[in-house]
């Protein structure tokens, strides 16, 4: 244990946890001049006031994200497809085996994959990252990210999924190759992907944990588990509220905690990816109820990084929209997925780049001659 | 008048009236073995069954429409936009006067409205066409077919909007756009634009006929207007469905003659476009409320015409809603969108593209190794 540099806490943290405070702290929120200028820009655009409804908003949003008017049309996507397991598969919450994750992700470096085919169509760079896969995977995988902070967490209804390190670990994971897509890739908008056998299960949980609602409210089916396997998880769910009592007690004000108590490590990534993006004044599109769960955690940590968040689609799952409502997000396509891998989130890519774009492009009345 | 030369009916009918019978005679609708195709297709992709919601049933959709499975990525679209006018305005339906109808078509010539923007963003050609526009158009505006049919339509408060001829002569410029776009761009998909300043009133008031709703309930504000104007509105759209009360009475067994009545000649270029799309098995995409009413027509003349459509967008205006419920169509965005101009049809497009490209790409179970 070192003493936190930044000098913000008198506990002793780990160096690695004072990073992850020193990300935190650092993401700017909106621009307001950037803002006002998108907004008073939208107002002279040859189109009745408010004729665009949600992109005009998306404009302004991403003016103040960038801290520029117009904002850049983010044409350079990367989706970061994080993939790692979870311990609670034990439980039997659901009818798919574990090796399924590191097939898919085999899937995934093949180019194969549902999440694949969408960025080709929308022009997207897919990023597989291991950051906590439980099976081996094979040497050869183009393009794979080996972060692998641990090969899946625990069962979260017998102890923590895993320790605060590691937990603090992969967030660091998910802000490092945020980053790095930024600086070699020179992506101008970052999607969330996600991949991992029982994750929807971990993520009710963090929902649970960080919005208070009661544990049925937010467990949906997942990848389609039938009615008893749906009590089962509900349980689940309630046990590990029980077992962790104490990190969701205390979930907003130390987020890691509960992330490190019942999350899964693309949870702890995703959501240091949120951040990483934030912090360099990139927008991140949101896929679904992972990114969901992941993002409450950054919002507790950092509450302006929800600036820099787009919600790009509702996920058929429950808690997914009970989380999307506790930060303040309104989906962009509602078209009943629930796939993950960051499908969700290409498919409003399009939108996103419109809404920039349209600022940027159409005429003014001034401009086109005529009398508003 | 001449004898219909396809035989099918007993009533003397024009040739043109004859032709746009045989048009909508020829729809072909759903090819039930490209569907099936389809559908057993999607239990075998890697992925959870039904985990991409609405993208697998538009899958299917669109190998029936094409007969193909897995049907065309399609790629090559256009967006025609019909422009025309409305001489119901002098009833003092909109705030924004009839010129507009005239510089907005420059600004689509000229490529700074919003159609054009967002159609750079997902890859469309813009195809501006004047049906029925009232005032002088510049001679040099690159791209502009120039269909007139008449310049605007009569104030149906008054009298018909338009007669029955030039209703059908509207339907076949649409229906011909369509063709020519296919033949000559090589479109893969057509997608409905529109531009009229008025336009929200004669969609109230077919979709009222056509759905037999109240017209308050599907009386929206347009582009914008005040309470006082709404009131107008539907007072206006009440006494047009008196004055009509023949036409609106036989909706369904002649729709020409209640778009002869109440319609713009935008409308009617919709409905024939929708029509010529449909005949040539391509998918079109409708925008807003003015598709909506134009697809009623359409579907009312041709019910299979229907299987060939897709609802882009749901807008804000309440006739919307009940033109697509009436229809059974489910609109891929709902962003409170109520421009127009084929905006919320071109947000659909990467949507429609991905569902397409998901079923001919992603690997199977079985490619992949997995037991599913």
């Amino acid at each position: 244990m070192s003493i936190d540099p930044s000098g913000t806490s008198d506990e002793g943290v780990t160096e690695q946890e004072a990073r992850l405070r020193q990300l935190a702290a650092s993401v700017p929120g909106i621009d307001p001049q950037a803002a006002a200028a998108a907004q008073q820009r939208q107002a002279q655009l040859t189109k009745p006031a408010g004729a665009l409804g949600v992109l005009e908003d998306l404009s302004v949003q991403l003016a103040g994200v960038a801290g520029v008017c117009p904002p850049p049309v983010p044409e350079r996507a990367v989706v970061a497809v994080f993939a790692g397991d979870h311990g609670v598969l034990a439980q039997g919450v659901s009818p798919w085996p574990q090796e399924v994750t590191a097939a898919m992700v085999g899937g995934i470096c093949a180019g194969s994959a549902a999440v694949n085919v969408i960025s080709r169509q929308v022009g997207a760079t897919v990023v597989p990252v291991d950051v906590g896969v439980a099976g081996d995977l094979p040497e050869e995988l183009p393009g794979l990210l080996r972060r692998r902070v641990r090969p899946g967490t625990a069962d979260l209804t017998i102890t923590e999924a895993m320790t605060r390190a590691e937990a603090v670990q992969a967030m660091l994971v998910g802000a490092e190759v945020a980053r790095s897509v930024i600086a070699e890739h020179g992506a101008q908008v970052l999607l969330t992907g996600d991949m991992g056998i029982g994750n929807t299960t971990a993520s009710a949980a963090l929902i649970a944990a960080f919005t208070g609602a009661e544990p049925r409210t937010v467990t949906g089916r997942g990848t389609g588990v039938d009615h008893a396997t749906l009590e089962l998880k509900v349980k689940v769910i309630e046990t590990a509220l029980v077992q962790h009592a104490a990190a969701v007690e205390s979930a907003v004000e130390d987020p890691v905690g509960v992330l490190a108590a019942m999350g899964g490590l693309e949870h702890a990534a995703i959501a240091g990816f949120i951040l990483g993006a934030a912090e360099a004044r990139v927008p991140v599109i949101l896929d679904g109820v992972i990114a969901g769960s992941a993002a409450l955690a950054a919002h507790a940590l950092a509450p302006r990084a929800r600036d820099a968040c787009v919600a790009g689609h509702r996920s058929v799952e429950p808690g997914h929209t009970a989380a999307l409502e506790h930060i303040g997000l309104r989906p962009l396509v509602d078209l009943d997925l629930r796939l993950g891998e960051g499908t969700g989130a290409l498919l409003a890519l399009p939108i996103v780049q419109s809404a920039a774009r349209v600022l940027g492009e159409m005429a003014t009345f001034e401009e086109a001659g005529i009398e508003a």
